[in-house]
């Protein structure tokens, strides 16, 4: 399936693929690829391998089975009989609600998938057994008469490794109610021994940090917060090393796709997280039959420690932002992030610029030719048109304003009062704002997805692209629709930092 | 054998191990470590590594044999049947001599070694061929009545392979005479298909490039030169790239050891070269039983193509060294690359100084311990002391003052005349030179090692160590030492400095 395309139900795109939902004919669906692909494994591959005769193929196409690399060569025919099952299958996400009781309309959504390729402990049992467990202690919270000021939903999908299917199909179904209510979504596909793993949107960044600092690391003596921010300190490359001395929170990762994120981040632009721990876990036994309890109660988690903790981090991140007084979204460390991507756009241009004429110049000079191994064949590339210098401008007055939008709110949001009626706005106002990022037109070639500072990458699959617009344009040589995608990021960051402008207005002197 | 204490025959360090030489004791030979060691073949180590069944070793211990690969446990035992032969044999270096016409105790000596492993089509005989086809061009030469001015001298070592013997214990017995009138050496071991490959003394960097250039490339209509010049613009490292770019010349690498340059650079301070073509030759084969004719024309050099390229090149080389009015010798080349030898150990302590600080700080504050696998047993890093500011202003001052004498040399010989008679003259202080980069005290804790620029590592072996004595004492953390040799490399250099502003001053204007 051709996901970075559009994610769920290939034949109902941007609705809910409900019992009467108006679907297209398989046969012309776009993310359903024409050749079939299917992992398979060692003892099955190794014949193929085997017997292809061929030349040995460069050092870096050799992988690690006992065998000498071959290309084809005059092969033996290998005949394949393919068998597709096309039945149309219902599958069920699992939805529970606990109304909010003053803010009803505001929701906080928690949720993870419940299918698996095969066994599943890891993933995605170890995920959710953690959000059902915060689910039976908020039931037991409320028991003592304690409400959630916000609403809170539960929600177990269904068929998200056939493609993100149950998430997607519910975000669409129920679009304009989620666009309406939908806070910020927590997703937690996967958990293990180590450290905290965080992904999501950056105005989330410094109030996931703060409830990090709050959990106890279950093996040593100290938070989970600070047993992470050690690890980059002693294990991380140069540049965490450095962030991590300097800057006083965790860096979290933007997100790409792969979970059921995607459609509450991607679609609709609601403000989003993945969390889990891992890296002493061990790992690799994931979407195969490996994934058993026995293993993972073995080597993913014994006794079940961070899955505990799992549970505390998205469990008190949870209470905490369905009963704040305001919604923690902050916009500093979102300023400092952007600015950090729009630098690296435009370091990628100039990359690019460099290398191209570098290129073209050992192209045209013969020198890339002269130095090829004569007694192999080896054609030489054609040259590429140079990289012009492109007018970031709209880029970089957009992420000027808004860090100075997020630092005038950061400044009026801990130094003005504001009064209870404001308040009520002013949270509108916040979990909307991630709205303002997306662009009803969507990207490039992709209308589906619509976030202008996160996707997956259109050809590279799970791994993030951030600012996706202007980034594949450059890698694609592209440089009209660059050009044309700096002027729509700057416009978006813009109407964004207007936002965050009226946010602050909320925050008054009374008279 | 400990080689970067001395080479040679391990019981004569120092003098020539003719038949009555002074020998010591086997028994207390430094050079011959207590335990032995002995490469074995993938067969035989396979079993002994399937047995062993301790704990899976760490990721960067494991090796490609198809096995995992463990720690010893409770291993079985291997026993091992060891015998030695302790007899005394005769080595054979075969030594020919063309006496110069004009300078006849000026020599140029041309070697490489003729003993080889096992089968030694590459090693050594590919670089010895070479030599063998130039000493027969030069007496086709002297058959039409031609005379080198300078004396010729030609070697094929024995028992390189057993540590150098051949070559040190001539060098050993002949160093009063070596020292009088050896100007430059230049060896040939191993040769390929390829790309030049150079080695040596920066004093001559600027001649061998100038030699490079006029010999054509047996596989491309371009000068050997040229092709290498290419490849490091097309597939350099990003630094070798600009440098290709930028500097007139290709950039020599100093040597460490592993050939038969070692005695005559780096015992007696004889300017030094090893030469040889490769990187589409393959290899793999060397040191072993496959290192036959028929591999090595095959895939080596086939047509030994490159083989006549390397006569060309080191035939050209010497006679141009023979014969030329002034020895080739040249500084500024030299001054530029001890310049960067000197920036590269100052940042060496730099680095040091960083990481250890970095390091203890992790030690003391426990965020080390904190982030170790609490179910994996690891002892806590004792915090090393801290890296102090070292006074490298000898070395700076000594540098500044080698450029400056540099130039002017570069200025004064190709602006003002020179007399025959002060020309013999400067012949003897420019060979001489290189000898003032030695010092008889040698480098500490192995004095037979006398260049103070360029040595084999004393821990790491083969590979070099530039400016050794200030290098390896920062290495190793011993301030005081490291305070030392920077003095010493300063002085040396300045000593090397005052001799080239002698050599200026033969370049005079007549009254």
């Amino acid at each position: 399936m051709d996901m970075p395309l559009y994610p769920g139900d290939p034949l109902t795109k941007g609705v809910g693929a409900t019992k009467d939902a108006k679907r297209i004919d398989a046969k012309t669906a776009p993310t359903l690829t024409k050749i079939p692909v299917l992992p398979i494994s060692y003892s099955d591959a190794l014949p193929l391998l085997k017997n292809l005769d061929g030349a040995v193929v460069p050092d870096s196409w050799r992988g690690s089975l006992p065998t000498t690399y071959h290309f084809g060569g005059k092969t033996p025919t290998v005949r394949m009989k393919l068998e597709f099952n096309w039945d149309m299958k219902a599958i069920y996400d699992v939805i529970a609600r606990m109304p909010g009781s003053e803010r009803p309309d505001q929701w906080i959504i928690r949720g993870n998938h419940r299918d698996a390729w095969v066994n599943g402990a890891d993933d995605p049992l170890s995920g959710l057994v953690a959000m059902m467990e915060e689910a039976r202690a908020i039931s037991e919270l409320t028991k003592t008469g304690w409400k959630p000021k916000r609403t809170i939903v539960y929600a177990a999908w269904d068929a998200e490794e056939e493609g993100l299917i149950g998430s997607t199909e519910w975000v669409e179904l129920h679009a304009d109610e989620l666009r309406q209510k939908a806070a910020v979504y927590i997703n937690t596909d996967s958990n293990g021994r180590g450290f905290l793993g965080i992904g999501g949107s950056h105005t989330l960044e410094k109030f996931i940090n703060e409830v990090g600092k709050t959990i106890p690391d279950p093996q040593i003596k100290m938070s989970v917060w600070e047993r992470t921010h050690a690890n980059q300190i002693v294990n991380g490359s140069p540049t965490e090393k450095r962030e991590a001395v300097e800057r006083p929170d965790l860096r979290i990762s933007p997100l790409g796709s792969g979970s059921d994120y995607t459609p509450f981040l991607q679609h609709l632009g609601i403000a989003s997280m993945n969390i889990g721990f891992g890296g002493e876990d061990g790992g690799g036994s994931y979407h195969s039959i490996y994934d058993s309890f026995d293993h993972y109660t073995r080597f993913g988690d014994p006794g079940l420690a961070y899955g505990v903790a799992l549970a505390k981090v998205c469990g008190h991140a949870t209470l905490r932002l369905a009963n704040a007084d305001s919604l923690p979204f902050e916009f500093t460390n979102f300023a400092e992030t952007v600015s950090g991507f729009a630098t690296e756009v435009m370091r990628l241009a100039d990359t690019m610029r460099e290398e191209t004429r570098a290129t073209n110049q050992v192209i045209s000079n013969g020198m890339l030719y002269s130095v090829q191994d004569p007694t192999l064949t080896f054609v030489v590339p054609k040259e590429k048109g140079p990289v012009p210098f492109l007018n970031f401008a709209p880029l970089q007055n957009a992420v000027a304003k808004l860090n100075e939008s997020a630092k005038r709110y950061q400044t009026d949001s801990t130094s003005k009062p504001i009064t209870p009626a404001n308040r009520r706005e002013l949270d509108r106002l916040l979990y909307g704002s991630e709205r303002l990022l997306t662009r009803k037109e969507g990207l490039p070639r992709r209308d589906w997805f619509k976030h202008q500072i996160y996707a997956p990458g259109f050809y590279t699959g799970y791994g993030v692209k951030t600012l996706p617009g202007i980034r594949e344009a450059i890698e694609q040589r592209n440089w009209q629709e660059a050009t044309e995608q700096i002027e729509i990021a700057g416009k978006t960051i813009e109407r964004f930092a207007a936002e965050i402008d009226r946010a602050s207005a909320f925050y008054v002197w009374l008279q």
